[in-house]
């Protein structure tokens, strides 16, 4: 049998760990009967009143045996989360208990939920556009105050508000050519039809620029700068590594399974999210002071959004940093000259010949010395005016959406050539309509099954 | 200024890393004072009723930022689990948006919960004894149903109630003991008294030496059997440890840091935990098809409890494994042999006289023969009757519970020794007296305060 979306569903909602306290989610019509069935305490489930919290045990109905002590919220439709009834189950947490309870729960009426499933309901049943669907992710997984500010105003739906603002003028407009359309008597209908289209397009136009404008620096928001730190053993790469990850700044590991290598890394540098490539692989070049493989160093090369390359100066250049300046010629990069503590022994003017209109920073991080004229350097980087000026500004930070609104752009240079080449008004509209659909993809307004499906299953569980 | 037990404390409650609810708790005389400066929205904190949940957001109330929409729980007291009013902010999750909203309790009058805290003032309050206090971290940490379940009927009060009546009947005899001293001019009162006291300290020896029986399948199913997998390279130590972790068995994973080689695999194996030790020497050894350091395996076998050695059926007898027999040969051991696939070319009578009185088994763990034979092995070599015998009985798991039996049944000895030699009652008096306080430090009854703080920070924090 299909999942149907009237299904109770359960899911366990806290990360899975050590802690105080796990949470175990229930949605739908037979949430409360659900928990009923598990609950023992002194309370009537089905008859407490909504929004209220209540002691009591899990017991697995058919063995009698007590599972953990619990506290058990009941919060009735439409006020809650998904707009069905909620119910949320707080044990003392543990793997063990929490996996429990989520079990009775599937073997008595509820079937678990998929991932994003309980924020995929709030979006079918009106509560979040989709725009503001993909914004509790994004919360969940900002990397800055800054990432975080944008996902809370994309939640709070400040871009939603703004497309649909876009999409309700260019419906006037297409009202409006409607009417023209049936009534043509009047004289120069056409030629006024085509001008309102005309200037509706550019004013349309422009604003979806500036918000595209945002995208670069929004997705670096979301989901960070990835980062690679470069060069020839024992210049200083895992110091940096290591001073950047231990001065406070550290946000996030993420750790898939048990592999050493797929763990990343994250920084936080003046509000940017740095996401750092092959730290493994940094830490056990530097660790067994062995030659760094050229293909290792390629590879992270090829997926970075900004290249640190570290340049000893104590030392003349050798082969290996002219491979790697060569190397890394592509890339926005910043030429970090470590160990000015030591003499300098570099020739600076052939260094700034093969690294022609790069930023040189000069460091010594083993003193701390120059870090942070990196941070401000990669700051202003990508926010040209400092990462503060973009503080109340609606930003773009999704894939998605960045896609939608090139398109959208697109359709639009589709009604300015079609007018520039007389083409008539009922063909030009259908362009038109087009942006406006595109438009309403963003806020989930028109969307497609299979898009659903896709968007929330990169969701965490248990959301 | 120290930290003091009548502060509002506060601390993220749920485990770190992201998901779809995270839970800051407050607690103490000002929690919802607290709350109530950082919350928004319709309702009046310091006026909802108790066991209520309320939806709003939590504002920064300096910048009047946003910071996250929640739900707010206030309960009040004294039905928490503190005793204390206790308030739980619900948010989105995510370790930006939960640690600010976390910063934000501790600049608006809470100070950051010690790891335990909230559990350790549930005990101070008098909501639970110190033994129903250690069970909520043991049953948080479980790591098979059994180990569950021991830790669910100690949190329940079981282990409590036994030590309680212990001390009841110790009591009793100390009070009787006391009349009879003040009433000497009954014929034969010290006779009587002496023959009471041996009787009462035998009766209360044979019921703790039967708690003392259980202690040692209670510390396996607490803290897991710490295993070694043992053998020479390519005997399949790493298809055996694969086949344990993938079978749907693996419990947990502790990454602690960064570093590869600090992570503890544990399987349920038939209901007994194993804790797996040096798993990932495991897989580097055979990765790279070097040789097993001897100084790695001599390590491993000094902190196992049970040794899996395994011997590889298809070939002779190597010295190495003539060396790391005698290595384990004073250990629990188990001797593996494996590649039963393949043709025999051991030479079993001097593999039977190297290892006598061990248990063999047959395994091609490549083809899953033999799993269930050792699961079976490894249950009843430290459960004698089987795991599932020992489901009613009140188990001690807990070393500190351990080792005050041990010196309650000590001065037990000293009181039947007392008696033997002819000591006046009053002397005899004072180790039974002695054996009733060590009894009470189990559940709390007496206590210093270092123990108490050593034993909460063990606690996870928010707990």
């Amino acid at each position: 049998m299909a999942n149907s979306e009237f299904d109770t569903i359960a899911a366990i909602s806290t990360p899975v760990g050590e802690g105080g306290i796990s949470i175990i989610r229930i949605s739908g019509e037979e949430a409360v009967a659900v928990a009923k069935k598990l609950y023992h305490g002194s309370k009537d489930l089905a008859k407490v009143a909504t929004n209220t919290i209540n002691y009591g045990h899990i017991i697995d109905p058919d063995s009698g045996a007590e599972v953990d002590e619990v506290m058990v919220s009941i919060m009735r439709a439409p006020h809650t989360y998904t707009r069905e009834d909620v119910v949320e189950i707080n044990c003392h947490g543990g793997l063990l208990a929490t996996n429990r309870i989520l079990q009775l729960t599937l073997s008595h009426g509820a079937r678990l939920a998929e991932p994003g499933e309980f924020t995929k309901r709030a979006f079918l049943n009106g509560r979040l556009d989709l725009s503001q669907s993909e914004a509790v992710m994004d919360l969940i997984r900002a990397k800055t105050d800054k990432s975080m500010k944008v996902a809370l105003n994309q939640l709070d739906g400040d871009l939603s508000r703004l497309i649909k603002a876009l999409r309700k003028d260019i419906l006037d407009v297409l009202a409006q050519v409607e009417v023209n359309i049936d009534y043509p008597e009047y004289d120069a209908v056409e030629e006024m039809t085509t001008k309102m289209l005309k200037e509706k397009a550019q004013e349309v136009q422009q604003r979806i620029q500036a918000l595209l404008k945002t995208a670069k620096q929004g997705k670096v928001l979301r989901d960070g700068l990835a980062t690679a730190i470069i060069g020839r053993p024992n210049v200083g790469k895992s110091s940096l590594l290591n001073t950047l990850l231990h001065e406070d700044k550290a946000i996030v590991t993420n750790v898939a399974g048990t592999t050493r290598d797929v763990i990343e890394e994250y920084v936080n540098v003046e509000g940017v999210p740095l996401k750092l490539i092959d730290t493994a692989g940094i830490r056990h070049t530097e660790d067994t002071v062995e030659k760094i493989g050229v293909e290792r160093s390629r590879q992270a090369i090829d997926t970075a959004d900004l290249v640190l390359l570290l340049i000893d100066s104590s030392n003349a250049l050798t082969d290996e940093d002219r491979e790697l300046i060569k190397l890394t010629a592509g890339k926005p990069r910043i030429v970090i000259l470590n160990k000015t503590d030591l003499p300098n022994r570099i020739d600076l003017n052939e260094l700034r010949q093969l690294t022609a209109g790069d930023r040189v920073i000069k460091t010594s991080i083993v003193e701390h010395e120059g870090m942070e004229e990196l941070g401000r350097t990669i700051s202003h980087m990508f926010f040209d005016e400092g990462i503060e000026s973009s503080q109340n500004t609606v930003m773009v930070t999704n894939a998605r959406h960045i896609g939608l609104l090139h398109q959208a752009n697109d359709a639009l240079n589709d009604v300015l050539s079609g007018i520039a080449a007389g083409m008539p008004v009922d063909l030009v509209q259908i362009d038109m309509t087009r942006c406006w659909e595109l438009l309403g993809e963003i806020t989930g307004d028109s969307y497609q099954d299979e898009l659903l499906d896709q968007l929330f299953s990169q969701f965490c569980l248990g959301k």
